[in-house]
Order: C-alpha cells, then structure tokens, then sequence
C-alpha cells in the first residue's frame, strides 16, 4: 500500500519534501500540489517528474478523495488554518514548524484535535531523528550519567541573513532546543531566563547576538542554552547533559581527521542542511509508516503547542530580563503515552 | 520505470539484499528468487511480503522475461557461472564478493563479459560506498596532503568464528582493503609480503592471528595492514594515508561522548554489520541508478578479479615469507573509464 | 644569590612548599618554620632534611634577620593578620589563599601595602601558572577567536569530605575560577548570580550540589561556572572561551588513549592534586624569581581582595536567588600594571 | 650535598645541559668545561654566569680532583674515547647519543666497564623520561592491552637541513625509536627491514624520504616504524601498541582546542625541541639523583651498544632490501637488573 500524500506550500522546503517522499522514501507518491504560487507550483511539478495535480486552494486538495494524507510546508501564518482544516477532514497531518504562530494557535489545534477524537497532526521538529540525538537519549535512559541535572547546550550559526532579527534567535532558532531537550529529557519547563551581555559587531543592526537561555524544569534540571547566530566558525550543535555520575555529549559529526600545517583537525560543517539532511528522511519514512497503522509517534500538536508557549515565555524574559514562569494549560489525557 | 530484479542466493544476505531492494530502496522490485533450499525460499517470499516468484534453478530465473537484472548472492563457488550466465543473458548483474575463488575465474568472467561488449558486472565491494571512505578519498583527491607516500591500516574483529581459518584473514577480511584502497589511491600492486609474529592466545587453532600485509603500488606507494580478527575491543577499521604534507584518517563512527568513572570515552562498533549498514543502501541504491542507464560505475568485473589476483599472490607471499609480485592480465582497454 | 624562606604554618601544604623550595626549586633555601604545632614542626624540619630553625611565634620569624621572604600557609583565620606584618616588616610575603577570610581583611591589607608603598604580597592562585590556562591565553591574546564574548565553565570534583558544606562551593572550590577568570580575560566582574536546581543524591546533608554560578563582567562578558563537587567521575575542569569568531577551550590533560572492551578512552584525573601539581613548581619558582628584582607579578593583594569580593557577593547572590551587584573598591593607581 | 660537574663539549646541547645542571636542576653546579673551541667556551662560562674553570683538554678535567661526575656532549666521533677516559678515572658519566659512533665502539666501552666492575655510564636516551612514554609503559605493564603483539610508530619531523642524508634517518632519527621500545617492550630485537617506496619531492637530493623500518623482537612482536623528515606538518611522534586485547597509544601533547573557520583543531609541535623538552630535565635529575647514591638506573652503555648494532643492521638492510638478522653480543651478567 503506497500512501496518497498532498503537499500544501510548495516552496524550498516543500519541494524537498515532495522530492523526497515521492522518490527516495518508500511507500508514498505524491498526487497533490497547492501553493499561492500556482505558476511556479505547475512548473515544479513537471520538472520534477512529479507530476502532481495542481490545486489552486488547499482546502480543495485537502478534500481531494485520493489524497490520504498532508504535509504542510507553508509559510508559518498560515499553517494553523491549514492544519485545522485537515483535522476537520479527519486526515493525517505533518506540520513544518512552527505549529502556529502563537501558543494560544497551538493550542486551538491541540482543542480541535482533542475534540475530533485521534491523533491526526506531527510537528516537524526533525531532531528528534538525528541519530545523535537518539544514541544521545539511548544513553541517557539507559542510566549511564545517572539522573540528569544539568544540559549545557550550543546552537550556533555561522551567519544570518539581515532579516533575522529581534526575538528569532528564540522563535526561529531556540525552538528546536526547546522540542529536543522536552523530548530527550522527559521533562516540562517551569521558568525562563534570557542573559544577553556583549554584543559581537557581526550583529547586524536589529540583532543582539548571542544570547543565553535559562530553563528549569519540573524536576530542577537547569539548562543553558548559548544561541549565537553569527559565530562564523561553523555551524555547532552542542549538547552535553550532565547526571549524578557523569557527563554525555551529542556525538560530533563524523570527520576526516587531517594533520596538515601544524594542527591536527576535523571538519565543523558551515551548512546547517548538511547538519540534520539525513533526520528529514528518517523523520517522514517513520511517519509514513505511522500513519498506515493510525498513529503520530513523533512531535505532537501538544508538544508544537509547548515549545511555542516556552519560546513566548522566553521573548518575554528577553524583553523583562526577569526568571518568567512558563505557563501552560492542562495536558489532556488524550496526550498521554502508553 | 521500476527496475525488476531476481536474487540468486537467498540465505541471510541475500535476503537481506532482497528486503532492501524490494521495501528500503526506490526503483525496484523483487521479482524472482532461487535458492538450493527451495522450500526455505518460499518460505521467505511469503513472510516477507515480497511474493517473488521463485525458482527451482538460477538459469531459468536469469531467462525469464519479467527479470531486468540480477543479484548474485549464493555461496562463492557458484559465483562465476552464475555470473557468466547472466553475461551470457545480456542482464545487469551485481554479485556478492567474491567475484569467483581464484584469479583465474576472475578472468573467465572479465573475458566474458570483454566478449560480449558491454559492462555488466559489478562486485559488492561495499566500502566504496562508506561515507567515511568517500569524505578520505574527497580529502585526498582535493590534495589536502599532496601526493600520497604511504598507508597505514588495520582490519580488527573482536573475534571470529571457529572455522575462521588459514588464509582467510587474506581473503575473507583483507580482501575489502585490497579493494578499496585501489580505489582509494586510484592505483595498482605489484608486490606483496605477510609479515607474521606473536600468535594471540585467543587465536583457533588453525589460525595464526594477527598478521600485517605490506604492498606496494606502481607509484611506488606503501601501504601496511594489521589484519587482526581476534582482538577482542572492537570491530575497528583504521585507514590513515600519508602523503608528502600531512596525513589524511578515516573518520571515526560518531558516538556519544561519555565522561564516567575517571574516564573520557567513546564507543567502538563491536559488529561489523553496524559499521557498513549504510553502505549497503547507498551500493544498491546507485547500482539501480547506474543499471537503468546502462552503466557500472562501482567496483567492476576488473576489479574483482584484480582484488583475487593480488589475494592470491597474498597468500602465497603468507607461506613463502617472501615480497612476492603480483602479475596482473594485461588489463583491457573496456574498462578504461572516461 | 639564593634566597632565604620564612614558612608560616605548616601544615600539609606548608610542608610540601617548604620542600618543593628547599630542595626542587633553584635559588632559595628554607631556613625557618612557624606553626602552633611546635613539636611536629621541629620534627618535619629533621625528617625532611631541611634543618630550618623553628620559631614559637610568627612575628619573630618575620623579624629574623636571616628571613628575605615569607610563605604564609597557615590556616585562613590567620593570613590577613600574618601578612599585614610582613608588610610591617618590609619583606615579600606569599599567602596561600584566601588572602583574608572577608573582603573587608582583603582590603585592609590592599590598604596596608599601598601606604607601605611597594608590593610585597602575591596570593596563591596557583592557575595562572597553570600551561593549560596560560596555552588558553596565549590563543586568546593573539586574537584567533576574536573578542570574547561568553564563557562556559565547569568545576567538578569526584567527592568532598562531610565537612564541605553551604557555601564552601564558592569560598572554596569557585574562588579559582574567579581568579583566574579575571587574568584570563583582562576583565573585572559586575554582578554575580547563582542558579540551583535538582540535588544530586550524592550531596551530603548540608550541601546543595551542583550549582551554577553567572557572572557578568565590565565589558559584557558573560560567564557560567558549573560547580559540581560530588560529581564521582572525575577531577574535571573545563573552560571554553567563546569569541566573536571561534571557540578555544582548556586543554585536556594529556592522557594514553586506550581502545580496549568497545570503548576509546582517555583518562580523566580523579585527584584534585595531580591537575595542578606542575602549577605549584612554577608559580613558587618564578615568585623567587621576581622578588629578587623586587616585583610580584602573580595574583597581588588586590587581586586576592577582588576574589573575596565577588565571592562574597555571590555568597549573596546564592540566598537571594537574586542577580546581586558586584561592589568593588576604587582600584589604587598603585596596582596599575605596565 | 651537590655534586660537581664537568662538561665535555659545549657547543648548543653542551650549554644547555649546563644551564639546565647548573641553575634549574637541584644538587649539582657545574665547575669545569672543556671543548675544542677554548675561547668560545670561556665566553659561555661567564656570560651564563656559571663561572666554572675551562680546561684546555678533557683528560684534565676528567681528572681534576674536584669534578665528581662527567658530561659528554661533544661531537659523537669523540665520544668513544672521552667515555672510556671517564670510566678509567671511576666517575660517573653521562653521554649524549650515540655512545659510539659504531657497534663495536660501544662494545669496547662495555667491555670496559664490566672490567672495571662498576655501573658508571648512562646515555642520553631522553625519551624514556618523557612522561608520555612513562604512561604508556604503565599501562601496558598494568596489563592494560593484554601481551603485546605489534606496535605501529611514526617519527615525522617537518624538514631536515641540507646534512642530513643517506643512513642518518636510521642513525640520527630512529634510534631514539630503538632504545626507547626496547625499554617499552622489555625486549630486543632479532631482524630488521626496510621499506622505500615513494620518495617525497620534499627530500633533498642524497636523502629517500620516507621510510619505513620492520623490527621483530624476541617475543615475535612485529613493530614498524615510518620515518618522514620531510614531512612538512609537525614534529609527530606516533606509537601505537597493540596487544592480545586493546591498543593503547602515546598521548598526544596536551593543547589548546580551537574551533575556527569550519575546523576543530588542536595544535601539533613544529619544533622538536618544544615535545621532549621536560624530558631532558627529569632524565638529568634522576641521574643526579642515581649517581649519588652510586646507580645507573638509565640507558645504560649496553643499551647504547644495542641501540648501534640495531641501528647498523637496519643500515644493512636499507642497502640490501632484505631481511638481516640483529647480532648481538652475548649480554654480561653485569647489566642485568635486580
């Protein structure tokens, strides 16, 4: 059985997705195509070898009889009107982040969800299919550190482009940290600080870079999280958590070891594609084969809806340089794990 | 357009070939199956979910029109007139190691296939396909270390099974060197020598473990291997060359980086299945690429043979102690490339 | 010329300082001992060879005639007094830390040596001696990361006595950092706050272990510190300097690499003495070194009164929960450097 | 009490020494030089001020009255004589490699030696001193890696000057290599090969570089060692030792970690003063430390005659391309060890 996927938002990332689910995964084709562009979307279809139909709006292709299933790669302010259309469709949704653009969006999907009665919508937060991070999680719940206390974390950039500014060092780049570290350490956040000190001059004009983030969770463990988006070295994903009896890293990406010039070396990747390139595969393969048997084993609506909630509580303690409580509504038990 | 493959030889790789063709892969099906144990086959086309058709003898499978290509993975005696019958069949073939058990099969095949016009063979020497290989030989193509003098490497298995005997650390395990470091260091042999010392205690009894294999190139490179298959810590593959400003190492798995009881610490594969897993994917994901536009860009029917020839003269120089030469079949002008 | 020592306590630390001059060090001699245990200190001066005179009061140690330099190491209730009169007495003095047991005592002896009118005092802060710290400098002051911008610290220990509790995390075990972070980076703190969270099950009663320690500097750098003294795996000390254009960290101790049961691994050190043993060599070698040309170019009095102060205000900052101004004095002209 | 110096030969390595015995070291001063260049010598002794008398022929200072032990750093071909000179007066004596500039040069000086009844030669094999190699050795005596089975080395310096030709990679490079495993291994060796291929177009015109050399040990552990003094990245001192259940390595030196410009790296020497430095300290002080109490705990002269007639073999079969057996005179019961 292949599944029928629609694919609504038919930009860069949407055409990779397409590409990917049509040709190198198995078990999905894709039949159908929507994007405000329609011109563009027809020609991406024909020269892709796709050959999709084109639908001029989504809720048509939503409707579509032969189309089982959709992935959502607009662009963000649209994507709650599109994922609750789905989920009145009854059909299984993926989502690129964020969810909404609000918590309080997040969590009309989370209600709507709720009230239709299963599980229908993922959120793309790839990282959790890096194999870093699982062999990372592994590690960790097999008890080698011990109980977890501390994450000292990393997310840096090289460069940004000049219309990264504000609060997107949170909204657009700590809010995979923010899913991840829920995900890895079992845990819910509690409070939120923001430290931002000297700014480098590779700031652009609307940008104070870097910054840090202070979470604590519900059990105590502190996280600190450097954002730095003009680091110019490379882009660095760091992870290192620390338990009761030890300390565990993410995995640095596997290099070719050079002596050359006096130093010994290994590769720091510059392309964040390059970084999680493979977790995209994995990320919709696993969905493709959730869905066939009626389940969402990845991000939730839930966790979309937390991880935006977390980054407003963090864009307010940027702003008030206070420690801000994060709240967050009741969990329904409609999202509780086995 | 989805490639239609048979598979001769369905015990545990091949139907491991099989499931990844038929379920992992995209642009293929499976087809057609045989094996000497027939009832075992049937048994696997149906648990699989495959449902190939399956065949009591590889001739008819190689002859049936519904078959585009073939995949040899019997045991190695029947290797080359398997291999020359799809030759003779005018079908793609990609065959497991080895291409046949001497050097003079090798040839039959290369003549063969020289014979009928057109490639057609190609031998699963899956280290072409490691990322890790291909990021070395990206580094030394770029001319990172200038031109190459020397390389150091070791073949280590925690332990071998106990009719593991003999020469078979030259051609069960040496083999993927020899062929991968032609490749490698787009060169070719012309002598050998094994240099055997202390035996290792866990070694069987008709096993002398470990050994070091020295070769030199026509370009007058030099390359020493540790083939040590009892070691105990680790299935561990090194590869580090040499060249006239630095030295270039194959990467490393990734790992979790581990600080716990006063040490700091990585893991170390202890299965070779993990180690080249992926390679397999990438080998047979690009075989199909390659054979729907009629072209063998991996590991030829020359190299094959190439790779037995100089095992050959590896076992010889193992008994004789002495630098043995390797003497290569004038190599035809069919596999020039480019 | 060699110079003779005055040892004030002698306790363990004071008797390995008096043998590591008297005996491994060039250019000094131990000629005299103090310490209120009369009698294990006449017997430490026969056992070690040293031969020194003992003295029953400290003041006539200072006094003697044949005392060109003095090495307080008694214990922190005493030093402020101890080395205000070997400012009284115009001789060098080296005092182990704390240079005072309150920022207040710092100061008295900062204003003590500016009215004497000639340094005098260097303060035992033995990692500015340190090669690690001093190859990290080196990095930084020739620019290869850029301004610096952040720093991540850790300072783990495998276990403490029972005796190590409250605040003894920073007075004790942080004071180091805050020294050597301020020669480090050319810099002066600002404010200080202490985040705790979950408790490791290995803290004793008293003891809230781990915490993290943020301090803000003049220039906006911004420092956490994590401090974890029960952390069982190792003595670890990590420093990790982010700058505008790269990252340079602390250097592992050199270490066998061991590949051995699927593990690669260095050593982590579990003996807090093994790290700095070679600083201690150092520091002592080259304080004789400068106070035979009448100069301290260690940790002064102002900067062993800078620690006492910040660590005073994290003191503070830890009860509070709050981020806690930093108040200094106004630093004399007379501890201007070049 | 401090023993009295004397030292022959004072040019570079000479005045070192000197400097190092007489000023940093503890328990010697230096009271006597002698070199063929008399005026420079007398230069040296002032503006160091060591001050020591110069004489104009070494027999003098050999055996001037208060000189307690000898020095030997003149130009190896003087060697022989000079040390034998030293054990006819029964001073202890310390020379620089090569303790003769042939095998049956230090034969003599054995010979000698054992007639007069007494222990008083050590050569000055640094490396045993140098506290990697100290490491490894613990490790591997603790068991760590099971027997030994084959060590894998590297000697690479970045370039040679215009002099160094021919033999000198085995006689002036590698024999730092074949003293310091034997005492790694606690074994000798039994044959000796080389291995040329690719020469470097960094080698100058009477030099093959690199090179690799095969030594079997008693034990039939196989150790080959590449020689690359052209090799233009660092002074790199690799050794690997593989045994029945682990490797175990020579640590890397301690660095500094930088991240920058897409590279992870850490520093390798280019100047090999920089790497065995320390070494030369600790190696002089435990001499001093040994010859008070009338030991030689160091390289011995038998060590040094073995160390030559390795190395005159390994000449051999440089020239011949064959395997040579080492032969060895038989050991004195004199030089066995407790």
């Amino acid at each position: 059985m292949s599944l029928r996927i629609g694919i609504i938002g038919c930009g860069a990332i949407g055409q990779d997705h397409a590409r990917r689910l049509h040709f190198k995964l198995s078990g999905a084709s894709v039949v159908a195509l929507n994007d405000i562009n329609l011109e563009a979307t027809q020609a991406f279809s024909l020269a892709s070898g796709i050959n999709a139909k084109v639908y001029a709006n989504y809720e048509d292709l939503i409707q579509a009889p032969d189309v089982d299933a959709l992935l959502v790669a607009s662009w963000g302010d649209a994507h709650e009107e599109q994922v609750l259309a789905c989920i009145n469709a009854g059909k299984p949704v993926f989502c690129e982040k964020p969810l909404a653009t609000s918590a309080a969006g997040g969590l009309r999907i989370v209600e709507a969800e709720v009230k239709h009665g299963k599980n229908l919508v993922q959120v793309g937060f790839m990282r959790r299919y890096d194999a870093g991070y699982r062999a990372l999680k592994k590690t960790i719940d097999a008890g080698a550190i011990g109980d977890v206390l501390m994450a000292h974390c990393a997310h840096r950039n090289p460069s940004v482009p000049e219309n990264y500014v504000g609060d997107m060092g949170i909204t657009d780049t700590h809010v995979h940290e923010l899913d991840v570290l829920r995900w890895l350490l079992n845990d819910d956040y509690v409070t939120a600080q923001v430290v931002q000190g000297r700014k480098s001059r590779n700031s652009n004009g609307n940008l104070h870079d870097p910054m840090m983030v202070l979470l604590e969770t519900t059990q105590g463990i502190r996280i600190d999280t450097e954002i730095f988006v003009t680091c110019r070295f490379g882009y660095d994903i760091q992870c290192h958590v620390v338990g009761e009896t030890g300390v565990a890293s993410l995995p640095e990406p596997a290099s070719v070891a050079l002596r050359s010039g006096g130093r010994q070396s290994t590769e720091i990747l510059m392309d964040w594609k390059q970084r999680f390139i493979d977790s995209y595969d994995v990320e919709l393969q696993e969905w493709l084969e959730d869905i066939k048997v009626g389940l969402v084993n990845g991000p939730t609506a839930w966790d979309g809806y937390f991880a935006s909630a977390t980054a407003e509580a963090c864009v307010e303690a940027r702003h008030s340089k206070q420690i801000v409580p994060i709240r967050i509504a009741n969990r329904p038990a409609f999202y509780d794990r086995g």
